[in-house]
Formats: structure tokens, sequence, C-alpha cells
């Protein structure tokens, strides 16, 4: 097999590979069957590394072209519909979908476009994205969990399953919830599709015209998008560096109660910030008084590694006013998209009517097999792993903002967990494309903007260090620091 | 260890193992890492069946309880966090959710609840349920499956993934759907959690006061449910024995233009119709006519097992009116949650869009065993395998309702694939509560009446053949015909 790479291209190695192998398996140039060669051997043929081919062969086996199997040489596989290859053109269709659709789902569109745009680039160090570095993730326990479920009861797993979710799940989880000081059965608990759909089934429950719901200005965007789609309006309350303003938060309720609080008390999104146990007091009392029910985003509940924890609002609830969201997205797995909700029988089970009738139920294999792992302690070792190598690498980030920052160019408040730096900039007559301007840096952070509910006239970044580890931390922040210096020069 | 079983007792003796284990466990009277008896002991001390055992042990595991592993002796599991036990009474907290409650959503709460109630009956055949029979899943090959994508590139597939769907899976989709005469690029195919939420999100992206949907009357229920709580209106469409009436609709799009119409064109839920290739013709050219789009739901589309292919009005379709939705749910695995939508780019992006912020993306482990599973060949094994299965079946429901049912009694069609057969029973003056008359006979069907957007004035059942057997499909149907003898005699 000979292959030709082209330096010039931009392409990477491993995708010309990929392309040029698939296109000869596509073209017959290639058959079922045929042998391709080592990855070695072709490694030392075409002068790259032996991890460029590997990767190469990994993905033309994940897209079904060829097999890979431990120990024999790489073939091409026979393709169980081969069709004829897709053609690359598609078909202009004249049917215009953009007239039936609805104006919030047509602003969706955009800013799910722009959103698109935000690929990795090359030589960039990016605080972008709010995921668990996949370094860190425990794989193989997880995987050994699934296959333990599977294996003892894999039928059962593949049937559709408890509306709510996967029983011993539950019971899990309300034993977990015991440790944050919530009390809470297992029927008050309804698993979901990580916890952007539990936000998205309590939106659309509550969902009425003229009605609105308090946010933290800023608070998650996501969260700002949903609400505009279930026709709901956001009643901003700003942030003060303790947590959202409460008399501002009254003040707002005076003049028109929202039907909903929802607030981010522990590391919030973008802030960082977490509120003291006085202000979750206050809040909840507020919100007793008016009739307030609070949705409370516990997303990164259990990511607090300096100094002392602080109960979640729902601990506090005595009236049954608190549904509290929590998620394994954020410390855990994305991939397996597991959420929950805690709340009163009465709330849950009208959010589970709505899942029955939008998605029917969660996956259960992911379900079962989360149970197992962390029946069996993993999720327990993996996040006080997580605590020791985050508090790492917050002290490494702070440091070199301390080094690197000038106060007079930018504030910022050191969070006490969770993965979020938030900084207000200085303006600079120089820089009017702040993203342009870091990207010329090296370094890419997230602008502020998509968080607030209404335009906001200074300039926030969100600096994300949990796709990063030390060394990228110090570098990037470094490059930071030289763009907010010639900012400012 | 002594256990008590008490035979007066309605519950189950698999269950009073499990309550009495548990409660053991709970109280400390068994600990951490104590042995229990083997399943082959305990059957005989209790003189029970050692299945009846096992199932307790199995239940007991899934819970979290005991440790079971293959020729070792059941083991009390070591709690992670064992807690207090959970007390059985539930807090009674005043917050009245209902108050916050849209109108739709406290009618899905009370659907829902309605649902709920219909749990099976011992002794009793039920042909309720539309789901796979589980003795017929291909549980060890898709297993297999997952095992392998999971060890082949388990940490990317627990991260979050494209949000459209895995690309491999779309591109199999797009050659999939090139065997039902349907020309789709992987960029027009949409990944959903199972067919409903590709429903779900079709309508939400048209939602807008005033607007209606055309549909089948009869319908898919849960379709009318979530037109509801999208705010639009149904625009309920007669049957007749071809299918959707044409002229009908003909002459409600003169009237009112709907935003869509939603079609189940190949065994209709619940009537079990499939339409003629000149019908699918003449309703996508009335729909071209009015500019109204189409949503087909191909829920059943490849199980056809008597009789001649019709190619869906998806392959049809020159303008890209037409959106197909498709589910693995109904042949294959339920619990796994796939489905997905081949439309245009411009309707994939907007639905995607919405997916993005509902609930950011599907499962990758789910999807990615689902693709090594299918370009295996094992869906078209099972698909093959299903159709001899079914095909038996179904001629098993015919012979015995021809024996059993006089056509003076119930008007029915003879399907030709499917699980479905749907009849339109004769008024009885004996009879006014239907389901507790079959269930007075042993057997279980399905009402007609959820089905219709309006009240219907005649009563219908769907008969569903998924989950029964040959002879329980034939002791079944004889319990229907008895019990319609009995209301006419």
């Amino acid at each position: 097999m000979l292959l030709k790479l082209d330096e010039a291209l931009r392409t990477p190695k491993s995708i010309q590979i990929l392309e040029q192998v698939r296109s000869r398996i596509e073209s017959g140039a290639l058959r079922a069957g045929e042998r391709l060669p080592s990855t070695r051997h072709l490694a030392e043929q075409l002068g790259l590394h032996r991890s460029t081919v590997a990767t190469a062969y990994q993905e033309l086996w994940a897209q079904g072209w060829i097999e890979l199997s431990p120990g024999a040489h790489p073939r091409v596989r026979a393709r169980i519909h081969p069709g004829k290859p897709l053609s690359k053109v598609a078909a202009k269709p004249s049917f215009d979908w953009g007239c039936v659709t609805s104006e919030p789902a047509a602003e969706l569109l955009q800013v799910h476009r722009s959103l698109q745009g935000q690929g990795a680039t090359e030589h960039v160090i990016s605080f972008r994205r709010l995921e668990m570095d996949p370094r860190l993730l425990p794989t193989e326990s997880f995987r050994n969990s699934l296959q333990r479920v599977m294996r003892l009861r894999g039928t059962q797993l593949l049937g559709y399953g408890d509306r709510e979710g996967y029983g011993p799940l539950r019971e899990y989880l309300a034993r977990r919830m015991q440790r944050h000081g919530i009390s809470a059965q297992p029927e008050e608990i309804l698993i979901t599709s990580g916890s952007q759909q539990a936000l998205d089934l309590m939106f659309r429950m509550i969902a009425k015209p003229g009605r609105s719901v308090a946010v933290e200005l800023p608070t998650y965007g996501y969260a700002l998008q949903l609400l505009h789609l279930a026709g709901l309006k956001p009643m901003g309350i700003p942030m003060n560096s303790e947590g959202m303003d409460l008399d501002a938060l009254e003040a707002s309720m005076r003049k028109q109660r929202p039907a909903l609080v929802y607030t981010m008390p522990n590391f919030q999104n973008p802030t960082g910030i977490c509120t003291s146990p006085v202000h979750r007091e206050q809040l909840l009392g507020l919100c007793e008084r008016h009739g307030v029910p609070i949705l409370e985003d516990g997303f990164e509940e259990e990511m607090k590694y300096f100094g002392k924890v602080v109960q979640p609002i729902k601990a506090l609830d005595r009236t049954g006013l608190v549904a509290y969201a929590g998620t394994f997205s954020k410390v855990l797995f994305p991939g397996i998209r597991i959420g929950w909700v805690t709340a009163p029988r009465s709330c849950i089970e009208r959010l589970a009517a709505l899942r029955t009738f939008t998605d029917l139920c969660p996956a259960q294999p992911m379900q079962a097999a989360l149970h197992e792992f962390c029946e069996r302690g993993h999720y327990d070792l993996h996040l006080s792993r997580m605590h020791r190598v985050f508090r790492k690498r917050m002290q490494a980030a702070i440091r070199t903002l301390r080094q690197c920052v000038d106060p007079a160019w930018a504030q910022w408040q050191e969070p006490n967990g969770g993965f979020l730096i938030w900084m207000k900039l200085k303006a600079s007559p120089k820089v009017q494309d702040w993203e342009r301007h870091f990207a010329t840096h090296g370094v890419e952070v997230t602008l502020g903007q998509a968080a607030f509910a209404a335009p906001a006239n200074d300039v926030f970044i969100r600096i994300c260090i949990s796709l990063t580890d030390e060394e990228q931390i110090a570098e990037g922040l470094q490059r930071l620091g030289r763009a907010l210096a010639a900012a400012h020069a």
C-alpha cells in the first residue's frame, strides 16, 4: 500500500492517511479482508511516529472501514451495506424550513451556530470548555462496572426500565444526598439526561406567558436560552462578591413575583462564587416569605477542595420549596449523560410526567454501570483524586495570575474550589475584539457576554482550568498576562 | 441465616427473601463481608425452586446489598455510604408545586398517572405494551460490541462527543437509508433519544400559538400529548382502510393550513395500516402544493414481513419537505434510547440547536456500541430472525381471531407486518367497562380512546403481539373471543 503524504497541506498526517485508505476502500482498490501494513511498518515507511498511524487506524476502525484486533494485522472490513459511496454534494432541497420555525427556535439556531465556530486552534492554550480532563477519567473502572452489569442482567437493562430512573441508582443518590444534609427518598429523585434536561423539564413545567424566573446576573448562558425557548422572562439579579444581591432580589420580587428562582450557590457559573451558610438561609427565607420555589443547580457541589464544605440550600429546606439539580457530567463522565433532580414527590412526579412524554426514560445500561461504579467506591476515590489534582491546578493558576496580571488591568476573586476564575477587565482603547486579541497571544478564554440576561457594559472573561494541566495553566496564564500588558502598554 | 416465608402473603417468595435479607443487613444482623448461603442451599432449606432464590439474590445485588461472583459464595457488600437507613415515611412538605405548574404540564401529569396504573396482572395475558419481547433480544452480541468499543476508545466515548450524534453511526444510518431509497448525507442525520425525542424537537421547533398539526385519527397517543404540551392544535384527519383520508386532508388544508403533517405510513399506530405507493405519492403531492412539511414516523419501517416492501414517503421527496424519524427501540433495544431524524440540513441544523440546549448530546457509548453491532451484521441477522418469528406469531393471531371472533362482534383488518391489530367492537348493552370485562376473562388490550384527538363514538381496541409467543397469542385471543361472545350472548 503506497500512500503519499503532503507536507505542505495543513491537514494533519493522521487525517491524510485516513482519507487515502478510505478512498481506496471506497473505490475498491482495497478489498474486504485485505491486510493493511502494521502501524510500525507504515510509520517507518512514511517516516512518522507510530502513534500518528495508530490514530488514523483507530479512526478508520471507528468509522467501520477496517478491523483491528490485538496481535493481528489490521484488515479491511467487509461492509454490511456498502451502498453507493455517499455523494459528497448534498442535493439542494428547495423547501424552506426556516418558514415553519418559531422565533425562539430560530434564535437558538443563531446561538448554536456561533458556538459551533469555537473549535480549538492549534498552538493555542484554551481555557474555554468546562469539561473534565479526559486524562483524569477512571475509564477502566467504569468499563469493568459496565461489563459486570451487562453480564449479570444485560437483557433486562436493554429494555425500557423505570421512567423515573434506575431504582438502585436513585436509592444510591438518596443516600448520597444525606452526606450533604439532604433527606430524600428514592421516589424524590428523578434521573435526567445530564442536569441540562433537569433545567429544561423544570422550565417547561412552569412555562406560561408573562411569567418570569429570577436568575443571577451573570448566569449559565444555556439556562438563559432555555428560558427564552420556554417563553419565560429572565429577571436578572446582580451578583455581588457574596452571591446574588438579596436586597435587589427582594425589591424585584415585590414588583413582580417570579415563578422560580434559579441559583448556583456553589462555584457559580461563570463567577465561581460560593455563597455562605447565612446567605443561603436568607435566600431561602426570602423565597419562603414570598412563596417562590427555588431551582438549586449543584453542578459542582462536590468540587470544594479549599476550606469547609457548605451545605446546599436544599439541606435547609423545611417546606419542600427547593428542587436540587445534580450531575455526574462535570467531575466524572459527561458522555454517560446522567444528572438528577431531588425534590418533593409532588414536584418529581410532575417532572417525570413531562420526561415520559418527551423522551420516555434514560438509557438503563449507563445508569446501572454508574451505580455499580459508585457502590464499589470508585466515585469517591475519583473525587478525592480530583480534589488533590485541582487543588494544585487552581493554586498554579492563582500563583501565575498574581505574578502576571497587574491589578490595574483586571479584577478577580480567588475561588475556593471548582474550575472557574471570573475576571472583570479594564477597558482598553487598543482592543475592540478581545477574543482576537487573546488569540494573537496564543490563549483562549470565554467572553462573559452570553452569561448576562441583558447587555453588559464591562468586559468579563471566564477562565476554566478543567482541561489544562499545571504546566499548561502556567504557560497559558502568562500569555494572558502578556495580552493584558499589551492592551494597557 | 434463618428466613421465614409466609405462604399466606400475596408477596412473591423472592421478594420476601429480598426484604428479609435486606432488613437484616440494614439492622446490622448481617455484616459486611459475611457469607450468605448458596442459592442451592437456601432453596433446599426453604423448599423453593433454585431460580426463586437466584432472583432474590440478583435483585439484592442490583440494589447494592450483596456481592455476587461466579463460583464464589454470595457475601454482604461493604456499603460505601451506609448513611441512616432511609426512613420509610416521606416528610410532608407544605409547598404546593401544583400552583406553579402550567395547565398543559398538569394535564400530562393526569395522563401519566392513569398510565402508571396499568401494571401487569398475574394470570392475565396482556396484549398492551408495544415493546420487543426480551426473550428475542440479541443481548450477547450487543454486550460484545459494547465491550469492544469501550476497550478500544473508552475514554473518548465517555466525553461529550458530537452534538448531532456519533459520526460513524450517522454515516451507517445514511448508508442504511439508501436501502429504503432515501439519499442522505451523514450531516442530514440527527441521532435522538428514541424517536420520542425526535417528535418533541420537531414540535418545539414549529410551536407557535394558533398553529395546528395534521394528524391521523386515530394516532399515537403520546404524539397528541406532545402537541398539547407545545401549544399546537391537532387537526385530526380520519383514517380509512387505505390510510389518512386525503380528500379530508385537502379540505382541512384549504380551511386552515397546518404547520406540519404527522403521519405513520407503515403499520400505523394504532391501526396497523400500511399505505400504498400511490397513497404516499398523493399525500406528498398534496403537501407540496400547499407548502406543508411532513414528519414521517417510520417506527416499524423494517418490520414488513408479508408481501412487498413499500418505500417511505421520504424516498419520493424531491423538495426536502419530508423529515423522517426512525428508531431502534421497537425491533431492537428500547433501553439504549437511540432513534434518528433524516431531513435536509436546514431542518437538521434547527433540530440540533434545540437538542443542544435541551439535553446537549446523546450518550456516546450506546451509540458506538450500536454502530459496532450494526457494522458486524448483527442488526440484519436479528431483523431476519424477527421477520421469521413475527410472521408466525401474526399468523397464529390471525388464525385464532378468525376462529374465535364472530365478524358480527368486531371488525378488523389483517396487517402485513408489525405487531398491531386494530379492532372496532360492536357496542353491547351488557358491557360498560370493556377493560374490566376483558380482565375478568383473563386478557388485556389497549382501549383506543387515547389515540383519538377528539372523543370517539365507537369502541376500538389495539392488540399488540410483540411480547407474547404463539402459545400465549392463541390462548389470549381465545379468551378475547370468549369475552366478546359473552358480551353478545
